[in-house]
């Protein structure tokens, strides 16, 4: 193992150690069966028990309530960008509303637009993102609404929403990819919750949705069977062949949360982590934090150079050091630092070393 | 390795030994990174290689002519249930034919109703879809039908078309998940062809999808982004997070093919195989052979006994012997042996004997 680096993707992104050493184990033989997880049929009781396993650990997890329904689904996040109005605009006026914090929520109310009307109710693109915009909950229309969507934590831009607004009987639906189990949620407030598994739980090509069950049987006729919430919880997620490596994943990745410490732990650890970079950011002439401080994601950490060009030498150098995958996004430029739960708190003191070491040389 | 059985499970199947010990070796280090394949973006080069490789060694495979794409898409074959329907019903009026040989033909069949209007060409219910039915192509309206579907292997039955329909004009749509691969194909009959993985090519979750150029750009309005074939076409198949561990397998199996020697040499040991069980068959007044003789799929050789108690001692004394999977689907009963590409021929000679050895015990 000496010769794994710290893995600061946006996703996929870094799986705790001890789990890529279990998966890597057993890979050609599952509790002595002879073959591998990846090579057995999805209705073997072998495999149900490895689903219901991850379903009742994230239950236990983040303390769902009883009338939320755990669905897995294939496509990632942006499968549900589809898959939320398909579900959910025919339970009023067929408007979904939309909070948008970035370029997922513009995805998803772009998306959101096939199948209903939409309304924006907050825009943050004139402040480019950096932080979460003023809005006025009063705007969200009781009556006519079918849903509200956000997207809690932003990758790119390394913003979150720091609490949830109160939408009253308009279920709140809320893409937390990149903050699911890093921080603690009061799910009771949410109709909807999705996620993909690549960052924080798992492996990519599949999600997690959760849904309040009064919300299921309201699809629309053109939704795709496979993407009926109703339907896949019939089926209890396995209506076809599911991506039985990602279920197998995240069920070894939930145990190994659960024995960190659970939810409050990861979530100490997340504040940990990013507060040594912003420490290091406010403490900077050289670097530019993306991300305005009171809407600062403790999961993404994003910078500029005060001169850009010093970004291709900063990773070239951190990829020396064993710094992995600091490049930001395309559309944002700069560096990011991606520090999800499997990221050990000596892999960001490692990187705030390095930044000091390299604003220190090149400041 | 001494330690893995003989895995005739119909999917997910078995993969080829060598495959899988080439992943568990890599696992937590991909080509000195120091990070596993499944903690990478999908948008780095190193992945990128992965995926164009997977699609030439595909197209060099089967000898895809040049005007046909290469898909990766989210959800394997039932997906493309919907899919199929999204993206072809516009080119005409609407209307999809169908070619019922099976459950899957079925079901692909109910799922097009929500796009369109559909055409039942052929039903084989009256068989119990024991045989492919004698057909009228000139049913076939040229003018008025959106595209054409079968499915090319029965799992459930075990039947297969030995040759396929000349659908003129209209697209012929063919469901391979069974056999591709397995059998030589000349695609330049089929208008799209679409596979899960977990067979042939790897592991659950994510489908193939080979479509003639000329027909992109149909879908329909109410098509989500990540079903629409032009747009997964336009971005190479990375609209959103592929799943990245399904493309480094099957990269991996195809691999393993070309090294066989290629399709040829599969569908050439597919006959072997299968004939040394269908052998055993047609010898016997013991066994009850599914398909007609006419009929029979190469891949999976389904039967039942002439006693159907004697199933669950089968199959708990094939157990014993390392011979795994072998129960059959829930809707027909008996006993199936699925023999895709990695099962190796020593593990049928094995069976073929435990068969024969089981009759003449019980028989």
């Amino acid at each position: 193992m000496t010769n794994r680096v710290y893995n600061f993707s946006a996703g996929p992104a870094m799986l705790p150690t001890p789990v890529m050493q279990k998966i890597q184990e057993e890979f050609l033989n599952y509790q002595g069966l002879g073959v591998s997880i990846v090579e057995i049929s999805h209705r073997l009781p072998v495999f149900r028990e490895i689903l219901d396993a991850a379903e009742s650990l994230f239950r236990e997890l983040v303390g769902l309530p009883k009338n939320y329904r755990v669905l897995f689904m294939h496509g990632g996040a942006q499968m549900q960008f589809s898959a939320v109005p398909l579900n959910l605009m025919a339970r009023s006026t067929h408007k979904g509303s939309y909070f948008i914090t970035g370029r997922w929520g513009t995805l998803a109310e772009k998306e959101a637009r096939r199948y209903g009307k939409t309304e924006v109710l907050m825009d943050g693109k004139e402040f480019d993102y950096r932080q979460i915009p003023e809005y006025d909950i009063g705007r969200l229309d009781q009556d006519t609404t079918s849903y509200a969507h956000l997207t809690s934590n932003n990758t790119l831009y390394g913003t979150r929403w720091q609490t949830f607004p109160q939408t009253g009987n308009v279920p709140l639906v809320v893409d937390a990819t990149s903050d699911i189990l890093s921080r603690e949620m009061n799910y009771s407030l949410f109709g909807v919750v999705y996620a993909g598994l690549q960052k924080n739980l798992g492996t990519s090509g599949t999600g997690l949705v959760i849904v309040r069950e009064d919300l299921l049987g309201n699809a629309l006729p053109e939704t795709p069977k496979l993407m009926n919430y109703a339907l896949i919880d019939e089926q209890h997620s396995i209506p076809n062949t599911i991506n039985v490596f990602a279920v197998y994943v995240m069920r070894l990745v939930l145990e190994w949360v659960k024995e960190q410490g659970g939810v409050p732990e990861m979530e100490k650890l997340a504040e940990q982590k990013s507060g040594l970079l912003y420490e290091v950011l406010d403490q900077s002439e050289f670097y530019r934090a993306v991300a305005h401080p009171e809407h600062r994601s403790t999961t993404n950490v994003t910078f500029h150079f005060s001169h850009e060009k010093l970004l291709e030498k900063f990773l070239a150098e951190a990829d020396k050091e064993g710094l992995f995958a600091l490049k930001g996004h395309a559309s944002v430029g700069g560096a990011r630092a991606s520090l999800y739960n499997a990221m050990p708190l000596e892999g960001v003191e490692v990187l705030a070393q390095f930044m000091k070491e390299f604003e220190r040389k090149n400041g």
